[in-house]
């Protein structure tokens, strides 16, 4: 699949070298860089070179060359914790509009991610119904 | 890579069909489930067939099949907002020993994943040396 560009976005002008980055790992698909606004020491962000705002909207094998390269930061990182965080959208969190995976170490309660947990509480016949009405989706 | 089991794992239990899920895709090397604690309406795993810890041991080929499966299930779930998080560590909000990735809906502000961002100041320089010394590592 064709790389794809948007001329006015941020990340895209990262990918061609426009504007300048601390670039990590590069392959035919991927770029990475450290976050220059980091949660922690070593925050660093891996992108496809296609331009989408989401998830859902990528090529499965920009989708697919991406956690390799998580993990190759993650050993560069050398953190016993972090976090691999995608947002989508900007009630979550999702603030360049070109899809991005943060890599976050997580060196103490108050560095890093905060993470914050609602869990909420469904029945099993709540379960099921929503089980079978996914599914037919899949 | 052969698949690895851990016959403790609640994951590996459930991989394995020895303790119900209700189960979304399933491949070769990954399954997909609801999460039954969830933190909104569709929450779901996505978990490599291989018992690991932490994503940076897991081989290639099982981290390159997660994320493919992941945008299957945000096409299912439907929802504008949603966060992917893969945690690594107990400090890191990690809570059970084996990979997983988590699909999760943000329908509202308190619903879904709660994200803290406590960004900090690095300076030009402390970047600079900084990766130089991941660039060293990768």
């Amino acid at each position: 699949m064709a790389a794809k560009n948007l001329a006015s976005c941020l990340f895209c002008k990262i990918i061609k070298g426009d504007i300048p980055s601390f670039k990590l790992v590069e392959t035919e698909l991927s770029f990475s860089f450290l976050d220059i606004g980091p949660l922690s020491k070593g925050h660093a962000l891996v992108i496809p070179k296609y331009h989408a705002q989401k998830l859902h909207e990528l090529p499965d094998e920009y989708l697919a060359d991406v956690m390799p390269i998580a993990k190759k930061i993650a050993l560069a990182q050398g953190a016993e914790n972090y976090n691999v965080l995608q947002n989508n959208g900007r009630l979550a969190h999702q603030e360049v509009d070109h899809v991005h995976f943060h890599i976050i170490p997580k060196p103490s309660k108050d560095e890093g991610l905060i993470v914050g947990w609602p869990a909420k509480t469904m029945s099993k016949e709540e379960l099921q119904a929503l089980h079978e009405e996914m599914k037919g989706k899949l």
